[in-house]
């Protein structure tokens, strides 16, 4: 057995692509020159962003969409939201991360009606509830794309169609964070709005991307110099943009094979797991995901007991890890025994058959001690 | 005489500091975790942004401010506008960055009036015209510290003091991007926003920060899972803010004699130009930046012919670099034949005096190659 710690927290952030991070860096190093810059260097800098916007924006879309670069998946989600839902009501769902939530709260207090669908069990929106809240003032629907918490799978070029029958003026937003670059999956032409982050794949913390039909227009988030075709005005972060191209190269070249990979080692997991896991996560969820909640006891300790024992997880979101439960897994349905017990463990491609078993053992034997601890 | 290129568009952007990106880059493949998890290597991770927090901060504010990291000086300004001027009228100058000049251009569809106080012949704020448009109403004043296209130095503290004598609940920001790490400067009590940015510096673009006076009570700008004390949601960019923390370690650590030399050589070249250019920087301006203008020469060509002699000069803002003259070359008073030939030649410390003086030959050579060629 190996000293080495095992990293199962992949959906809070992942390690960055070391390959991908050394070349932009070098890169950032050698071609400085501002992008907007008129010569030569400028120039340069202006045509790697292209090509990295390129290749990104051609892995899920195709030339119908055009992509906006942003500082993260958070960013890209206020974007869509407070520039594509500015008047009536906005339709969001109850198992969104923070991003949109809090985004979608914010809207009471700029005079948009913020609508939330319920979620199933699984943490995936319930789509005739969703619908239902759709009228003719609806201004933009949001739905997750992959649910971060649970890796429920939002079937969103669906809903967006049927959004679209309901109201063909409402625009259909999906934060991808959790879903690009892990699911086969290309943009439709229902959905408006697609938002994606560089360090959930190996990129760097600090670069997103928004998505956008190209016909659509809509009003900038971030005001000044107007980069980004005026959408998103700041001088680009161009190490980040060319890590998360070059690390997307990667991650999409084993897509579909790492996706079957991970989907047997999470059953495999989940199956060594004792009596008292409880699964949240849904069978045709997310492959790089599995939530539990270990039933009776406190996540946190548990997450404390892994980590000495060599096992690094969640509990639940990291972005919220202020609240005493995950507002998610609450709208899921779940009484406060499992609630508090929430485990989420979230793969990478390079996670292995051998770490999932020493996970697993790690896993049973801390919630038996904790279990034997407490009574 | 070498064939390196001499690289004076500084002000737009500075290569990255080598040593702070390696370090940084190291840092964030080893450190990688997500800095709100709850375990050892977030908590870690989070200790590190908190130094960083704490060195910068330091560099510039007492323990009355606060500073929160963003995405880029665009972002700071837009912070400050958008949450700090949410009622009556905003004041601000002709003079300022797109950043600040488009967000406030902007308010008016957000119901607030913008009001511009102008600006000189050497682009510093008018600070009697500017008081006069300070009421009772005023929200917002936003007077940047060093004019990014003339160098001229705004006295914000002095600014700040008398708006405040005349509204003491309007708040009072400053676009610092082209002072911080620059001018030895500290914040007075009077100053309750100043945007900050890390690729003027030698840190990476994609970073910069809002300065903030603590007991100030500011709206979110992006909202999320409430990183950056609610105020900045986002997973925060490890890297390009260690990156920006150690670049400031050794731009700090220069300050005075770097801004003592670059003075000097900035007089020694503009002594060295020929008839034709007119000054535009005035002589108590920044060090870092000389604006001058060919007079009836187009300063995008001059441009192209320096660069082939081996120097890179910017033209004005190359943030708005799509524009047929400077907006703010234009409120300093000048006139078209002065307007079209505008040339800015920005520092960095790395800057020597061969190459001032090989700028200042490839200048006069190509301003009478082209007055020649032009008749």
């Amino acid at each position: 057995m190996g000293s080495k710690v095992i990293y199962l927290d992949n959906a809070a952030t992942t390690q960055p692509n070391g390959e991908a991070l050394r070349r932009a860096a070098a890169e950032a190093e050698e071609l400085f020159y501002n992008p907007s810059a008129l010569y030569g260097g400028g120039l340069a800098a202006r045509e790697q962003i292209r090509l990295a916007r390129e290749s990104l924006l051609g892995r899920i879309a195709d030339a119908r969409f055009e992509l906006i670069f942003t500082s993260c998946g958070t960013e890209a989600d206020n974007h869509a939201i407070f520039c594509g839902g500015r008047r009536g009501n906005v339709v969001t769902t109850a198992g969104e991360h923070a991003a949109v939530y809090a985004a979608c709260t914010e809207l009471k207090n700029r005079g948009v009606e913020p609508r939330f669908a319920p979620v199933g069990r699984d943490g995936r929106a319930d789509a005739e509830r969703l619908l239902a809240l759709v009228d003719d003032k609806t201004s933009l629907v949001s739905v997750v794309h992959v649910n971060n918490e649970t890796g429920a799978v939002n079937d969103v070029a669906a809903l967006a169609k049927r959004v679209k029958e309901k109201n063909p003026r409402c625009l259909f937003h999906s934060d991808g964070v959790q879903a690009f670059g892990k699911l086969p999956f290309r943009l439709t032409e229902e959905i408006d709005l697609y938002s994606v982050s560089a360090h959930k794949i190996g990129g760097l913390k600090g670069t997103g991307a928004l998505i956008k039909r190209k016909s659509l227009s809509l009003p900038p988030f971030v005001y000044g110099g107007g980069q980004e075709g005026g959408l998103r005005s700041g001088t680009e972060n161009f190490l980040g943009i060319l890590a998360f191209s070059h690390a997307a190269e990667e991650k999409f070249r084993g897509l579909e094979a790492d996706a079957a990979r991970l989907s047997d080692f999470r059953e495999a997991l989940f199956h060594r797991l004792g009596d008292r896991f409880v699964r949240i996560s849904p069978q045709d969820g997310s492959p790089y995901l599995l939530t539990v909640a270990a039933r009776g006891l406190r996540g946190e300790i548990l997450q404390r007991m892994l980590e000495e024992r060599g096992v690094i997880v969640g509990t639940g979101s990291a972005c919220s890890s202020k609240k005493p439960y995950s507002r998610v897994i609450e709208a899921c349905g779940y009484g406060k025994d499992v609630l508090g017990g929430v485990i989420r463990i979230s793969f990478s491609p390079s996670t292995t058959e051998e770490e999932i078993g020493r996970a697993a053992d790690a896993l049973n034997d801390a919630a038996r001690e904790l279990g034997e601890r407490i009574g």
